[in-house]
């Protein structure tokens, strides 16, 4: 099962009625944060989540708007007694702009860890969850991020029976791992042996901020969530979206419409988009399953029956 | 006429029902505003105020709950199309720490002019309004804010006539300045020649984040707003009040008592201090014109009618 709150929606700026565009996830005991905008924690508490315990920070890009809530934030996970190591991913210059915001947040009681993301695609393996940066068009380095919890093929109790694999190494098989057959030494178990193919897993797929590019399709492929910017509604906004390197809300649901996720939401709305829900017309015709959230959006997306 | 307005009323971190502590104010078309905590541009827009036109902004400390916010906000001030320059007030390492944080907002369309705090009472005049950052006792340097909006003698046109002053002069003598007689080289005109004694203008102190100083109780005689931090309600805290740098909300209205302003407003509540209306009455038995606002709380201060 994987928790997913969208905390915010806005770009730009806060305002009164929408936080700036940030994801919260939390997967086996484990908490991940896309971007922390200025207000993000508010965001967070209004949601109910907890700051403590978040374990990896992926960031976009270094727009204020994306990454202006970090020193707050760090206060207050260290406020919260927090001694556990904060996991930061984000374009090269991560540690530079990070340490340079801590100016007012100089000491904190838990370590950092970086990782600075340089190739137009990375792959990353964290606490189970499998992360795949790509690079976005935007006005400065820009990433984009699936999350992937893999799911391995169904066990096989009778297969293992067959095979005489003895029961206590039948959990470690579930588990993906080869063993050795402790009482028959040469005698090698290998997890196809019990397992049938790998089933379906989950996927999350988020996409700020950035021209449509092909990538992002190719990436939200099948997605169960597929969440993107849309910037802008208003269809004389088009050349503003092309200047500010953003998209229509119309150029994204084309970009799901490729896709095809099972779920769709935007984000990341201008401030002069009052009202998004007026456009949700637009959108569907496009791509009819479509959402256009409020802040505090939240979903568990859950394996399916097999 | 000094239009105030107390944007937050929270200490440490930003909450969803409280921002953090933030002091508007706006003197004959120039836009003060006294620290910047995270969201307080949310704060200031639902306050219906602009940023555009902040024109002096003072910061007390560098405590990330006092500046955090700076960076989205000078974006916010540059969206809005501002060329016009923006002094900044505040102890020593100013420029070098907005200069960190604007690792994430480097481009700016208006230039900042620093003013850096050094001695322990600085007295400064910027557009009317006459300045004193006196320096309190926090953990690191942090400097309290006296605005005074002075008010000079009411004019005697009676004193002028029989003076035989030209009329087209008085108009500058009544604004205070010395002038020569165009048409009687060496005849000079005094302001005191018209004006009666400079009459009681407008005094706001704004102190946070201390310890209850003695500094605090000069500077706010007689004041017409002493807006005062008090973190801690709960007598039990007095120990962490000691520790932390802070004020019981009852060391504060001591403060009060002392000075003997004619409004006084508590601020800067702890997040543990969840109804600080819940010590007003032991507030209220120290000073009884104390005040417990919450966000937005504002007040147009006129000048006395004379």
């Amino acid at each position: 099962m994987l928790d997913v709150c969208l905390l915010g929606t806005g770009g730009m700026m806060p305002l009164p009625y929408r936080y700036l565009t940030s994801l919260m996830l939390r997967y086996n005991g484990v908490q991940l944060l896309v971007d922390c905008g200025e207000a993000t924690q508010i965001a967070m508490k209004e949601a109910k989540w907890s700051a403590k315990p978040i374990d990896v920070m992926c960031i976009t890009h270094y727009h204020a708007d994306h990454i202006s809530g970090l020193p707050g934030m760090l206060l207050t996970m260290g406020n919260a007694d927090r001694t556990e190591p904060l996991t930061m991913i984000g374009p090269k210059g991560l540690e530079r702009v990070v340490n340079s915001l801590r100016v007012i947040a100089p000491e904190l009681p838990f370590p950092i860890k970086f990782i600075e993301l340089n190739e137009n695609i990375e792959q990353l393996s964290l606490a189970g969850i499998d992360i795949t940066a790509f690079r976005l068009q935007h006005k400065v380095t820009c990433y984009g991020y699936k999350f992937e919890i893999k799911r391995g093929g169904r066990f096989d109790p009778q297969r293992a029976k067959e095979q005489e694999i003895p029961l206590p190494l039948w959990h470690r098989l579930q588990k993906g791992e080869t063993i050795e057959d402790p009482a028959q030494p040469g005698k090698i178990y290998t997890p196809d042996m019990v397992l049938g193919p790998a089933r379906r897993g989950l996927k999350l797929v988020y996409a700020t901020d950035t021209r449509p590019v092909p990538v992002i399709a190719e990436q939200a492929q099948d997605a169960d969530l597929f969440i993107c910017e849309g910037m802008y509604g208003d269809p004389e906004k088009v050349a503003k979206a092309k200047e500010n390197k953003h998209m229509m809300l119309t150029e994204a649901a084309q970009l799901a419409k490729q896709a095809q996720p099972r779920r769709f939401w935007l984000t990341h709305y201008s401030p002069s988009l009052n009202h998004p829900e007026e456009y949700e017309k637009d959108v569907r015709k496009i791509f009819p399953e479509a959402v256009l959230p409020k802040d505090g959006r939240s979903i568990t997306l859950s394996f399916d029956e097999e």
